[in-house]
């Protein structure tokens, strides 16, 4: 059952008088249930719980709090039916999205569960002493990861699931040992709270201490300001709009005591087309391409914004089937009004620019919160010119920009922003692929994808979800991947340490059974 | 030969008519060169070759790498005579400290080079495709870590050689692929020109990309502050004060574009002594904390300030010996009067705090700039109540606070700053020992010293030279060791790459026969 309550540890309150209801932009209408704004003394409880429940949290042992990650996805299978329910009344969003996007959550939680048995993401190093080094003796030095930390997550408007309460952030956040504030996105409330309660109880049947998980609720942007300013707070992640993002980094940097701020703020993922690649096949190409801007409605960090080729008959081809092809997919529901308008004020604003075309029909969609899917062209000489048109235009849309020649497609990706994903359509012996092109492109983005769509971001190690700013607000972490454990680690070391005081992970008989850095070797 | 001159790139430039001279602290007196700060327009050549000279050394072999550095070292050994006289004469430090200090610095660069050629460090990880995976297929995902563009590097008044021209700051970055901008420290710029020259002849010798390396002089804070917003420049390293650290970071904050600060700045690093020690070994301790506390006229980021026991006779007989033995070592000369000046400050400002009291004799020094050894006293309720006590004072002075009981030793340990080390002297049995008072100061610091002194900064694997603001801006990194090659490294990721298009670290025959991690496996 929805409550409408904060998660302050594993009690319900709701003191504040502030509330709202979430939205069902199929409907158009406000759900039901209300919601209750967490309020001042309940973001100090729970940040202080948070604090608290710290000292004990990163004491208890990475095999138990695998096994609560593990617990947390038992949890969420039980539920599955309740979110569904809730998560598809307030998305607008499908129940295969939904179970889709379930089961990948499921899968970060089990994927972080089985690093910590393993050890290895602790980066355990020991160097043994020599005492009779001259002129001074080396001492026995011993390193190891600790968590940093209570994290606020900022749960994602897109990914209610995988990048919200239980996602992607709170699972590698639990793994490191850091206790979790969520700042639950007031657009799903339902949802969060259902998950946090499967969390709470994964928490209680573990016997992870109370406080560990907290889940606040807000209607606008004062709950966040004030969980990013708590002293008893060590870093936060987010996914989410530049704006929020950058918000949120310059509220941490102004700290007395700055913090680290993971931030996913999206991108426009340029694709670049090279010609051999269309002339074979241009058809498939378009298809592939109206399919990748227009899933999720388009509502994705990597969603294609702008296409890059040469100007070409093949491209000319290309362009007409790809319009063909968006125009025949039937609008799907975005999140939310609020995000329906912020697409079409960006479509708007693009359209100020007179050497920007829109290629696509002018349609009138009586469906409200159903947006039009939207093809542009642009010649890159004035793609260059106007900077606002790398903004991100959060739905079913994309940019199509064409190029006089190699030289100028290399200027257009110098001219680039920091970027999620960059993507090259091309056969393998193009001569317009240049190894200049890939290495220009690299250095724009966290990853490079070859023939391919960028949306599908698949969970593994050799996963980068992140790039130069304002793609990410730190570039050398990842968000997706198990490697997105080290945004809450830090090293500390143990120098002439008595055994007996050594965390077990640093101990010389290797109670843990990991793999370590003996001397720079692994053993 | 000192020119007095800026190195943009290979080129010995003076443009600027703003010029210095640096400061013989022993004499007393000014020393004869001239040097020019940087105007703006070397400023912008210096960060716009920076950026060119990017493109290319980030293709430049790990092995090639490796060869710049050795070839930096062998320089330095070249003209390490030369190097000796210019540091002694703008430092005050000794030639034992210069030729210590030199030596460091070389093995600083051997350990990168080394480092180079084992190619672990860039994490390289391969998760193989399976491609009738269902429900879709899993695409082929490469990833390692890249150099994150020119780095500004500012050089610490307090390490000449090991954290300026020369230091661990630009091994690690050259070593990352990084070129470097220095922004050279004032008071010693002529130790800094005749290390970058050593910098250009080995970039030179091993064919480096002209503007891999370049020497900035300044006069004041303004040639940092432009090269901190320098669009060209991706991140900065820094070793000195916290309000030093701080503007820079708050600058690199507030850019439109935010660049990581790796900020280190320093810290009062805590002792605790445990009775039993004291009992033993009271006279010893004194004699070597004495010593710890006044080595390099305490100069020292790891200088022992704040010195933690209980009330008994044992820490007052202690105290005793370790002011009878400070008071006997005779003052060595500090680095600058503005640094002799402000340590003076510093104990003024302390004295304000009537709750202190200074145990060391009234001295009346006749010599300028060769500080006083100071030993002052507050009791841990006190201590307590002043926050300003816990700020760093630069030089050879520690306070000593008394707890009445281990409940009070906590609280103190609870309330402090972050700290780049703390310190425990006990015995291994000691009952007041306990698991919570380690558990609470691994949560200030970056290392834990068992049994010894903070001052010494061992350059190893194992080593955390970093710990929770204000020790340092981001308490994720190391500025000691060869991990601090990961403050200027990001991950990128190739998905379904052609082998000709992928770095050779990434590809299939593994040419340069590297340590991977393949599907999970370190192969």
């Amino acid at each position: 059952m929805i409550t409408g309550k904060n998660y302050i540890g594993e009690d319900l309150s709701s003191e504040s008088l502030v509330n709202f209801q979430t939205f069902n932009p199929v409907l158009n209408a406000k759900n039901k249930i209300t919601f209750f704004e967490a309020s001042d003394s309940e973001i100090q409880k729970a940040t202080k719980l948070a604090s608290d429940a710290f000292k004990i949290f990163k004491q208890v042992s990475a095999n138990k709090r695998s096994e609560f990650l593990i617990q947390i996805s038992e949890e969420l299978k039980l539920i599955s039916e309740e979110i569904t329910n809730i998560y598809c009344s307030e998305t607008g969003l499908t129940e295969g999205r939904c179970l889709g996007e379930l089961g990948r959550t499921i899968n970060q939680l089990v994927s972080f569960a089985e690093l910590l048995k393993e050890g290895k993401y602790q980066e355990v190093s020991i160097d043994n002493p020599i005492p009779n080094r001259k002129p001074l003796p080396k001492p026995d030095l011993r390193k190891m990861l600790m968590p940093i930390g209570p994290v606020v997550v900022f749960g994602a408007s897109n990914f209610p699931l995988a990048y919200s309460t239980a996602g992607g952030d709170t699972a590698s956040a639990l793994a490191a040992g850091c206790p979790v504030i969520l700042k639950s996105h007031p657009m799903h409330a339902g949802t969060g709270e259902l998950v946090s309660s499967a969390i709470i109880r994964a928490a209680t049947k573990t016997n992870m201490p109370n406080g560990v998980f907290s889940n606040l609720n807000s209607k606008g942007i004062e709950v966040g300001v004030k969980l990013v300013n708590s002293p008893c707070v060590k870093a936060v992640g987010f996914t989410g709009s530049l704006k929020g993002g950058r918000a949120i980094y310059d509220l941490a940097s102004k700290r007395r005591n700055p913090i680290p701020v993971f931030a996913e703020m999206g991108s426009v993922n340029p694709v670049l087309i090279f010609p051999k690649k269309l002339g074979k096949e241009y058809a498939e190409l378009a298809k592939q391409y109206a399919k990748s801007i227009t899933v999720g409605s388009g509502q994705f960090c990597t969603n294609p914004g702008i296409i890059i080729s040469f100007q070409s008959d093949n491209f000319d081809l290309f362009i007409k089937k790809l319009v063909e092809e968006i125009e025949q997919i039937s609008p799907s529901c975005m999140l939310h009004p609020n995000i329906y308008n912020a697409y079409n004020l960006g479509l708007e604003k693009i359209k100020q620019n007179s050497n920007v075309s829109e290629l696509t029909r002018e349609i009138n969609t009586s469906d409200k919160n159903f947006p039009k899917h939207v093809i542009s062209h642009v010649s890159a000489e004035k793609f260059m010119e106007d900077k606002s048109l790398q903004h991100e235009v959060f739905g079913p849309c994309s940019l199509i920009v064409t190029c006089q020649d190699d030289k100028e497609m290399y200027a257009v990706i110098e001219s680039l922003e920091g970027q999620l994903t960059g993507t090259v359509l091309a056969e393998n012996n193009d001569t317009f692929l240049t190894q200049e092109i890939i290495d220009a492109l690299e250095l724009k983005v966290g990853r490079i994808i070859f023939n391919g769509v960028p949306t599908g971001v698949e969970v593994c190690e050799s996963m980068t979800h992140g790039g130069p700013y304002p793609a990410s607000t730190d570039s050398r972490f990842t968000a997706v991947g198990i490697n997105s454990i080290k945004r809450w680690l830090r090293p500390v070391s143990y120098q002439d340490s008595p055994q007996s005081l050594l965390p077990d992970e640093l101990k010389n008989e290797n109670p843990l059974n990991i793999k370590r850095n003996i001397n720079g070797i692994i053993i």
